[in-house]
């Protein structure tokens, strides 16, 4: 198994974590809690294949990534009192699965001869549509709608990948240099409280 | 006709009365309430389908699933004051539909040569993603994350198709004796009361 | 380029407007905004081409979708402060956008040869969908639900469009003929106030 593909379970069992974590779920059922664990896990890459037309899914040709879900789930319920007093770590976690999961989600669509603005997107669509949809189902505010530096940091990050892979830079030193520009943005975004303007901010 | 495409054009009526009677209708105009009918009663399946790449879907390919939708949706609209009285008699229906819909959508899954947690996950989708697009669009918290045997009833009868499937049962006994046990659980789910902890209920 | 060609960049862009300035956008962040522009430019021909197995995608395939999304949200953002004063301008533009979107997406499902009620359907989700996932993203009633004459609009016109169709009428008189009914209804609806009674209305 290549280091990346161990990344990238390691990323789908944060993922699964944090869904089953999800605000709502603390006085919902257990089922719940698994059931968003699962579709915060899944949402993204399946919504980027679904888009690119890229069968069979990955969590449906790898039972892998599936076992990597239910760990998750099974961490977040056994563990409940201990990991959630662990969010700093988990966030940290969490910024390297946006970060690896933005960069592999530009190369896959890439190789499906897209774009550079759909690629860019598809990148985006990864990393964040998971927690969009997780958000959605708990009726609360998209994260990526929040005053936070979230999906613009996997945007940057896209670009920058696309960029180097201009540039011919070799595939593993880009991978691992645009995701580390992702969580870099994103972590001293959260820890010096940076935020974009809003949309009526200037008048 | 089988009996079985019978069951499943009648599931698939009762699933359109749901939708067309989801709470937040009873406000909106006829035809918000048309619309939520038809997402309730084509959705579980159209995201099976697409995520199983089975093309065309279910409800494009045969006209009767469309009628059966239709006339769903005029039930509720014209009979109305009646239906609204029903709510015991709906429950029971569509405690039944979403028992059809789970084995159903797991036989299909492994028509698609997928994996059996991936089979079970494709007949909990069947069964519930329609009323959780549902209720995602009215604003409400998913009936799938309330505390109530839903979901997790649905799972458990697409365990037990499998194994019966794994013992060589014959497959009419096999989707009766599974649709029975999730219905049969549901039901007394309600009539006892009883509900999975949350996450939060041990510490 | 054909003039419907060039009306179908100029619907993608107002959408594309209309998402950026969605209610909650207001005090969210730039990137929020420009990702719900976006998503409710291409959503709903998404979902119409996710549902027909129509691939590429219209936006993957030609980059000047993407632009003329790029430019509804530029000018969203750029000129906030003249186009928020503009809303019963822009309420024009998103009327000819759904009308013509909905006459499209009827003729795209026709050629993938569905039957009739599906392409009226087709129809309808071309040019609503996108603005109800825009609304659900924003945790708001989705306009579809409202008390407006809006996606009916479009059901009036798909229908006109299939019925002059069956009449031989020629494609772009059709195309025009029956836009501008859905065009005219939804109008004339705001003008007077009219709209559908609601599931409750009579007892």
């Amino acid at each position: 198994m290549s280091t990346q593909y161990i990344l990238e379970l390691i990323g789908t069992y944060f993922f699964a974590i944090s869904g089953a974590l999800a605000v709502s779920n603390v006085e919902n059922d257990l089922f719940g809690a698994s059931f968003t664990g699962f579709i915060t896990a899944i949402g993204g890459g399946t919504l980027r294949d679904l888009i690119l037309d890229s069968h069979p899914l990955v969590w449906i040709a790898d039972s892998m990534v599936m076992y990597a879900i239910f760990a998750g789930i099974l961490t977040a319920i056994i563990f409940y009192k201990y990991v959630i007093k662990l969010r700093k770590t988990l966030l940290l976690f969490d910024t390297m699965g946006i970060a690896l999961f933005t960069v592999l989600g530009v190369e896959k669509a890439l190789q499906f001869g897209v774009g550079h603005e759909v690629a860019v997107i598809m990148g985006i669509f990864s990393a964040v549509m998971g927690g969009v949809i997780r958000d959605t189902l708990s009726n609360i505010t998209p994260v990526i709608f929040k005053k936070e530096i979230y999906a613009s940091a996997c945007m940057v990050g896209a670009i920058m990948y696309l960029l180097l892979n201009q540039f011919h830079v070799e595939r593993q030193v880009n991978l691992l240099a645009s995701a580390s520009v992702i969580a870099a943005i994103r972590l001293l975004a959260i820890r010096f409280n940076l935020y974009l303007p809003s949309l009526g901010s200037w008048k």
